[in-house]
């Protein structure tokens, strides 16, 4: 029986917890004999006098051993996934988990929903008609086992400890504390059951990270504790300075992914892609190097491989085919109204919160948990910076559900417009693998 | 509408509230829209990042609002009350209250049960039988008006915010926080309504502040946030390195108090007494000096004005004149053993908080508010620090409900006897008023 006042007092005097009692504090949470109430004290205790890394740790060994976990070592075959910190325009899901089972590798994603200015892979995918995001387990693993790939939600019974401490993280401002983050999506993606991670930290104005330091240091906390449960890691710091390609807002996302995994689409989106694919087959072992790893994931890419993979992957999870072949049958906007530059020069920044912000507005996004989302909306992001533009040249293209001035001024006043060159910024910041720790 | 959310991120960040913020906290609390686990983060937030002054007297003022509050002014005579930190064998206010009633203040007394190693005034007065310590307000003016006197328990509309805000406190170790301490205090005070308030701030290993400079910042906290409330304040910081008095233990704590009232008893508890008298009597505007007013508060007691005081204030409550007239009326316990001073020499120190523990063991206090009192058991204190024993003489004598050896052995280890020569400490260790802030 855990003494919950003793437990709280211990971290409120900056001491350091045992992993069997932060394993015992949770488990009595989860029993409900510690409250609420006690559990946001801790947590605002933590957040004020920090958690060392093997709390960390601990607390993400908690939450994973608090629900179902998955194995998927009986299909014989190597596993990898991919996790992102979110950021606006991130569609890279929709196109890296089909290439990368094209590549012979195992994907079994389970993604989150938006919320705030950020988007989520589960919403882009229910943006395809008819998509199922919710599978049992016995699916799963048949579709895995078939196809190679599934793309699924966060059912309540995966981690449902982080589940829990997340609500009451949310509701008395403990949220942006590294552990707390770091031990929310390592549980997950270690409970998920695949042997390789990969993490996109974004870093920067559209991102949870603003700088590249915090966004640095997060990515090797996250590497490091996954690798505490013997799963292979990497992560990639990436820009989100700007979006990520052109498409923020559902079915504009999916629509701009079928156009990459066409061999189209924006450069960025494309290249970040094969670089993360890189990333997962170097650790599934696929691909002797990263360099041999990526000609392999880009000629997945452009041999169509990893299309037609997505295309079965929408059939099997009851996607309607003809939107994918025929994306003029995805949702649309009934109104498309241009974004006009205001003046003459170089895009020297782009607002990507506000930005992302403003998709929510729209309708695009959600505010709370409860709120549903229109997946016809967005924004269409034409210019980058770096990018010359003349007087009254389209900037962004708004879909709207209706008319809506104040979004056009809204979208407007994203764009920092200055004079002189301004030079765009690299994509991938830096990259920390198990080597780096 | 108040943003809990933000409200606790401010103080997280260490940002200082408004007055208005505060009081909005807590009453959205009080009508539920803030819930437990928001207020026990801010709790720990607070209690790690602090609180001002001015937060402290504004969430004081935030509980006494939120509920009744009593004005005597209308009585047309000055009044007084005292507050005690709490301690071990701590009996003052039942012969106090009556002293000063008969010197023509008015003593609208609400105390509250013992909780933990200290004891409180109401199990003691419950300790006469039939004593009613539940008064209602018409009752409670009444009696104040024709007696000058009541005693009763704090009912929940007296700072009910303070109530609520306690319990998560003690579930949530955030208990042991000066800004804290000194709004629950103040706050009770100030709402039952007494013009002039003395504050006993007990030190020493047997009261909640250990050291002689934490127990003179909260009596300085203490003064100035009671004379922000246009109230008199002072405090008198003592001793509690050994118990007050002999008696420890309910009925045992009734009969010393008779005997003090009576012009005997041991000189410690008299000399308090007598020193906190001429505080409440000299704000109170009766007897021009501290000098005067002792002599007053010594003639009150002497003449038997304060001990016929008291036989009144039991008979108008309820209680058994006789159990007062006749001292072996009050509830006794069957078994009484000697505790041997297990060698020579001469007593260095007493374990007090050791010792109102052992009370609390054999059944004289509570572990937890649902517990029950025995009002028979407890400790009598024979010999106090500085005095010389001979082996196997009285220490002390335990009354106990049934034999126990455990509870002698227990009450031999509260005693350091050590050789050479040891001096008993000084029993008012400090004075502090409001020209001393």
């Amino acid at each position: 029986m855990i003494d919950a006042r003793e437990f709280i007092r211990m971290k409120r005097e900056r001491g350091a917890h045992t992993s069997e009692a932060l394993r015992g504090f949770i488990d009595a949470y989860m029993r409900d004999e510690v409250r609420d109430y006690q559990v946001s004290a801790w947590l605002m205790a933590a957040f004020l006098n920090g958690l060392d890394a093997g709390e960390t740790g601990a607390l993400t060994r908690a939450f994973i051993d608090s629900g179902r976990t998955f194995d998927w070592t009986p299909l014989g075959r190597p596993s990898a996934d991919k996790h992102s910190t979110g950021g606006v325009g991130d569609k890279i899901s929709l196109i890296l988990a089909p290439l990368v089972a094209a590549c012979g590798v195992l994907v079994p994603m389970v993604s989150g929903r938006g919320l705030g200015h950020t988007g989520g892979t589960l919403d882009k995918l229910e943006a395809i008609p008819g998509f199922r995001t919710r599978l049992s387990p016995e699916a799963m693993r048949g579709q895995l086992d078939r196809l190679g790939i599934v793309m699924v939600g966060q059912g309540p019974d995966l981690a449902p400890a982080d589940g829990r401490l997340y609500a009451l993280r949310d509701v008395t401002s403990t949220v942006e504390f590294e552990p707390f983050i770091v031990s929310s999506i390592v549980s997950k993606k270690i409970a998920e059951g695949a042997a390789a991670l990969v993490y996109d930290v974004k870093c920067g104005g559209g991102a949870f990270m603003k700088t590249r330091e915090s966004a640095v240091r997060l990515a090797r906390r996250l590497v490091a504790t996954t690798r505490a449960f013997d799963r292979r890691a990497s992560a990639l710091v990436t820009d989100m300075s700007q979006p990520l390609g052109e498409a923020c807002g559902n079915a504009l996302e999916v629509r701009e992914s079928l156009d990459v995994l066409a061999g189209a689409g924006p450069a960025d989106v494309r290249a970040l892609t094969l670089d993360l694919a890189a990333e997962m087959l170097l650790m599934a072992g696929v691909g002797p190097t990263l360099e041999a790893a990526r000609v392999r994931a880009a000629h997945a890419l452009d041999s169509g491989d990893a299309r037609r993979r997505f295309v079965a992957l929408v059939e099997a999870q009851g996607g309607d085919p003809a939107a994918i072949e025929t994306p003029e049958k995805l949702p649309q906007a009934p109104q498309r109204v241009d974004v006009p530059a205001p003046r003459a020069g170089v895009i020297a920044a782009i607002d990507t919160f506000r930005l992302g912000d403003l998709v929510v507005d729209i309708g695009g996004g959600r505010r709370s948990k409860e709120d549903d989302v229109d997946p016809r909306v967005g924004v269409i992001v034409r210019r980058r910076i770096g990018d010359r533009v003349a007087a009254g040249e389209t900037l962004a293209e708004l879909h709207l559900a209706a008319a809506n001035d104040r979004a056009v001024s809204e979208a407007v006043a994203c764009f920092e417009i200055a004079d002189g060159a301004v030079e765009g910024p690299a994509l991938v910041l830096e990259r920390i693998d198990e080597a780096a720790l």
